[in-house]
């Protein structure tokens, strides 16, 4: 998986505008909508080498198969370390606010986590290094450009991590289904939110490491929301209590 | 393989006869023979989305590449009534909450979204005929398992099915940025979410038959949060209020 290949009309604009460097931008040939007229401007305004291809070219590009007609490639995305984030907290003279990923393996939730995250105002995105999908091109397109705002770390042990971050004051919450229920939480303040993995929900040393654990109610007869729909409540209701 | 296409004209026509649900039907274009014509009456009497189109799109299209003119995409799972929705809230002694989607294209958005409706203790939830997508292998895979317990319906027009259940006391409240902080409005009582498509919102029609229009509130750098999470923060607004 080439980490450096952004696809679909969002993800390569923000690439643009967000000051990312792009090496090369192909484009499907005779397109010529608004969307991707300004792709082209953008692209030359840089300098990045411009292709027009046809459609059987850039299928062969596309790692994903949803290109919408454009593909770019850029400079691999950088992760950040946790000392940025808690640097990005404090120049916004704002209480640090993460999100942890414990072992997410779907590419589209960990993108549409890194949107979330973006939205929600938090300063990073921290997974651990096993167990878990990276920033893939898959990822990229689903955070919809928020990668280029909002770092994300990839740490080798997250409940090391957790336990390093407590003693700069921060304090974690876990998403669990036998937790309190989340509006009963006083959530303010500096807060790491741990969200589990797709099928295993948070490891159980992870899960020990936290402070808390919050439960999302459920009315319903399934077992559990999708992990990136569920740190989205989760992440909503720190940013109400917040407000 | 996909489980959903039917192909040929002969298991087409079968698809019809057997009262099989069938969301869309590709044709090709300028074919007019006697069996052609019975699928497409079959398909009209039904109101499929029927596409001519050219042979290299149907070829595309074709899984087995025998596809005789005809490529049928059938529901893999049977669409419920609104009615069905309105009783299932009755039954259960509760005011009605309905989810709607208006354009919603990916499939796993619209499974995402269908395990929030069940697990938020929604009654149902309502897409349109046209531009969106429907219960595809896909979508059902995404809701894990929470399309067989929440009613999925399929409507012409969306604004007339909210004009019409507005009769039945239910008021409509629509995603939209411009709209108030979802915080600030009263989220209680018979109520339908309307969820607009991943780039284009919730439509001018749709949006101005609605009773309130809701903002989640958005601190970031990027424009929109996943149609999927977006559905899942208000749903639990109107959860939190409802408690």
């Amino acid at each position: 998986m080439n980490e450096n290949i952004i696809e679909g009309r969002n993800a390569v604009l923000e690439a643009f505008r967000s000051g990312r460097p792009v090496d090369k931008l192909y484009v499907l040939d005779g397109c010529q909508d608004g969307p991707v007229k300004s792709i082209i401007r953008e692209a030359k305004k840089r300098n990045t080498i411009l292709r027009f291809v046809d459609k059987e070219r850039l299928n062969q590009l596309s790692e994903t198969g949803k290109h919408q007609g454009v593909v770019a490639f850029a400079a691999a995305y950088e992760y950040a370390e946790v000392s940025d984030m808690m640097k990005l907290a404090r120049d916004k003279g704002e209480d640090p606010f993460f999100f942890l990923l414990d072992g997410i393996e779907d590419p589209y939730n960990l993108g549409a986590v890194i949107r979330t995250a973006n939205l929600a105002g938090a300063h990073g995105v921290i997974i651990p290094k096993n167990r878990a999908v990276g920033l893939t091109a898959a990822a990229a397109k689903a955070s919809a450009g928020a990668l280029n705002y909002t770092p994300v770390a990839k740490v080798t042990n997250l409940a090391r991590t957790i336990e390093e971050l407590k003693k700069e004051g921060l304090w974690f919450v876990c998403a669990d289904m036998g937790g309190e229920l989340m509006y009963r939480l006083d959530l303010k303040g500096p807060v790491g939110l741990v969200i589990g993995s797709e099928g295993e929900g948070v490891s159980r040393l992870v899960k020990e490491t936290c402070d808390f654990t919050a439960a999302i109610p459920m009315k319903g007869d399934i077992d559990s929301l999708n992990a990136s729909v569920a740190a989205g409540i989760l992440a909503y209701e720190i940013v109400r209590q917040r407000m």
